[in-house]
């Protein structure tokens, strides 16, 4: 099995408010909206993430009752910190929820907050001077 | 904010079966592995994957305790039916669980099944004829 990943799925409760938020709000482009299934966003080359709801995913894994998404968070990186500042204000003026305000992360010289979107999906919005990713896709830490 | 994953962080209980299943069984490599507490992997060109060490993670987002994953899956695909099939079997032979095994989907000729490896994170391992990947990282379905 390669290192790979081409999907990334999550249970989604309220198809109709992540919809308003990312497309609507932030402005991201679907690759595939069936309103009431399923909306796929390309989130890197290559690898598709599915905001699946929730009923229809607990029918997929066999799960008993239809849930949100715990125990995962998506990064999302960004060029300075003020452009932290001002990405956590546009999540929380669209309805998503601040967990963590912007601050100084432990090591490495970041700058990080933690936000929900509507559906409760854990977002890190950081700056993070150490991540590098070159032309070809390979990313690093210094 | 643009249209963008860089990290996706698991929430994992036991990182030691994580890099026993990953690592050793699997044969993956890591781009930073710091034992007790996170293992990075490359899984997209610009995107890792990334498994925390549960009680970190909880102390990261603010949870009142640690948890396992819900809620989300990961999808691999493969080059035929038969692929699905032994990734199945690996991914058992290798300490994972079978919870839907290798079967015909609803639509669009695909061929796959449901497993989770050593920490209870689900992965769908799927032939998908309808699905390509452009030179350039562009996803479509036909």
């Amino acid at each position: 099995m390669r290192q790979n990943v081409h999907f990334v799925t999550l249970s989604t409760p309220d198809l109709d408010a992540a919809r308003r938020f990312y497309v609507e709000g932030l402005g991201w482009e679907a690759l595939l909206d069936v309103p009431g299934e399923i909306l796929f966003f390309p989130i890197a080359p290559g690898l598709v993430l599915g905001l699946f709801e929730a009923r229809k995913f607990a029918e997929d894994v066999g799960a008993s009752e239809p849930t949100g998404v715990a125990g995962v968070t998506l990064a999302h990186n960004v060029g300075s910190e003020s452009e932290v500042v001002d990405t956590v204000e546009r999540f929380v003026s669209l309805g998503g929820r601040e967990i963590v305000a912007p601050e100084p992360g432990a090591f490495g010289g970041i700058f990080h907050a933690i936000v929900a979107d509507p559906n409760g999906v854990v977002w890190e919005i950081a700056h993070n001077p150490g991540w590098h990713v070159s032309d070809d896709g390979t990313v690093s830490f210094t």
